[in-house]
């Protein structure tokens, strides 16, 4: 069902592969087939298969943390609870890499990490796809396929018409903001371990007033949490909260040993404040 | 524990892996281990470890709408209920590539969807196998290292005798039959997102006289269901179930943006008919 | 963010890679994009990434039973609850292969199973790691780039300070010891299936004079299971329990077609008895 691929050219460029698709139903290993079929020198990175489905933000935020550390090349991501409608199937080239899925603001903040999105173009050419194209499965039919054929090679021009960088939608940056008394941002995403990642960057603790060895007061949903500000979790007792720069380089919740989120009911979207403890 | 690779010869040689091992045990790792030690240059593409133990009809659905995808090589399918007893270990030659597994019913679905076995072979040489095999790690023991070979270009009759194709263990087909008045299938799998995969083919439908645009009663285990026949979810309003024929050509009920499979409680195997709103 | 490879050489190493981080958070890609970037031709097999987190014990007997089946090169196993402390960070030399991780006693059942570490070496070297080193990701900053290091060909002392392999921390061995009455053990792990291995080795059931073919009372926290020593599951009825050695050596619990775990409400740590039916 897959076309032979067009010019491998014996280049091995790299894929880093993220979506919504989870492991159980055989969608990812359908994609891999597709790309081995077309880019047989390709190596593709599973980066995460387990966002919740169509969480955008969650998509956004985990592939912009891992763009930096991907080889440059080609990521592919697929969260696409709009697939099927008038959306768009686009390539963003951002830095020396090309990002490949739908036009619905799940790349741009890799392309931010990655120096910012240059060029943008529609997939459209029917002949990158494979046809017929299906209504509901893109990332089979003409994500991987054109995550493909640019590790081969392609031209991204060669996908279809470029489009303005500014037309590509965005999805509403996260709330991330210094005013008179507090820093106010809110919960990026809760890991494996239950600790939390909140928006709020390094700089902005800075420019805050907030430092390493200060004690915070962390103002959320379900109360208000005293922590001292420090630069691992293993720096307090176990069980015990603390506040840090986590490995992103944004400010995180956690308890030592323990899950944060589990403790102070807090989940991805929550509002959260912080300010010095007074 | 593994003897060196008999004949890589340069070729880089594609297996799909699909098995209901789970990620969490290490199995899927350690046959990954026996492959690389075997067939150097061969790369494993992993189709799914999630299905469910010894589900052997969700293992078969999964593996005939991936085989399409693979890139012609071998592909290695364990779920194995019976491992340990006296079932058979087979090779299966379908259009270009190999089917390795359990002779329980497992290959057929995709030996088919590859155009249909052509020949088959009962793996019993002992050279092929690690030694000592296990009585119930085959995977590791018997399918990996007898996929790593055919990998390696290892013809299949080198693994065992060959065996006729017609005494190879089927499955009994899903239900999918037209009758004087109504389309009468079974739910075949569902997917991450709740989408509710019948076992009802697309050409199916049309001879039945069902089209898209039109409305159908879907008559199922919990009660009916009113929906219109479209190309998409995204066809429909928000929490709105619509028909379709989904990415495997099979027709499927989805609710757009929610689960159908919750909201109508379908379940694998439970029976389901269809027909136009009178 | 990552710097060049070194020098890469056209070796293609392998890495065998085990954590606690999950498929879910981006971790496990991130760690492949670095050792991609920085080891291109190495390839990477994924052995577990599902060891619950912090679960040393469960880490390490998982990293010991995959070891052997490994192709000789690096294994990465991150599960480090203690990251940020001042637990080392270390490379073990085992046979042929090498293994890298933190210094709390992970990486020590595996270097046995691969014929016990002969050198080991702290990784302190500024160069080796990722600049500047996090807090609390040292699975991307110092473990991946080690690893990648080192499947280029970077001789082991390039990372640090060699150190006595009998400084390094151990855990305490799981149980296992043959009593005049009876062999007294644990439960090591439990498996998808809910079978139970336990810590007992098949040459202490032989020291004990237990064989296949007899009857066994096993003495556990929820009572006494009489259970037949035989080959597999697949030799008693469905439901029925069964005594044999698994496919790494150890005695097991299972049920036929069904979870031993569940039924007799086994889990890791639980101690177990063996001994004869009177």
């Amino acid at each position: 069902m897959v076309a032979q691929a067009e010019s491998t050219a014996g280049r091995a460029g790299w894929i880093g592969f993220l979506s919504d698709y989870g492991l159980s139903d055989g969608f990812v290993g359908i994609c891999h087939g597709v790309i081995a079929s077309l880019a047989p020198t390709a190596r593709v990175i599973d980066l995460s298969h387990d966002v919740p489905p169509g969480d955008l933000r969650r998509g956004a935020a985990l592939l912009a943390q891992a763009a930096p550390y991907m080889p440059a090349g080609v990521l592919l991501a697929v969260v696409d609870p709009t697939v099927g409608t008038k959306r768009r199937s686009v390539v963003v080239q951002a830095g020396r890499s090309f990002l490949v899925g739908p036009d619905n603001g799940l790349l741009l903040s890799a392309a931010r990490a990655l120096g910012g999105a240059n060029a943008a173009y529609e997939i459209t050419a029917a002949e990158v796809m494979l046809q017929p194209v299906s209504a509901t499965f893109h990332g089979r039919d003409v994500f991987a396929p054109t995550a493909a054929r640019l590790a081969n090679g392609l031209p991204p021009a060669r996908v279809g018409a470029a489009i303005p960088v500014e037309d590509l939608v965005h999805l509403a940056e996260p709330v991330a903001r210094l005013t008179a008394h507090r820093l106010e941002g809110e919960v990026l995403t809760v890991d494996r371990y239950g600790n939390v990642q909140t928006s709020l960057p390094a700089a902005l603790l800075r420019d805050g007033g907030l430092r390493e060895g200060e004690l915070l007061r962390l103002h959320c949903r379900t109360g208000e949490v005293h922590v001292p500000f420090n630069r691992t979790f293993a720096d307090v007792e176990i069980s015990e909260p603390v506040g840090y720069i986590d490995s992103a380089g944004l400010f995180a919740l956690a308890l030592n040993g323990h899950s944060a989120s589990a403790k102070y009911d807090l989940r991805p979207g929550d509002p959260v404040a912080l300010r010095l403890e007074a």
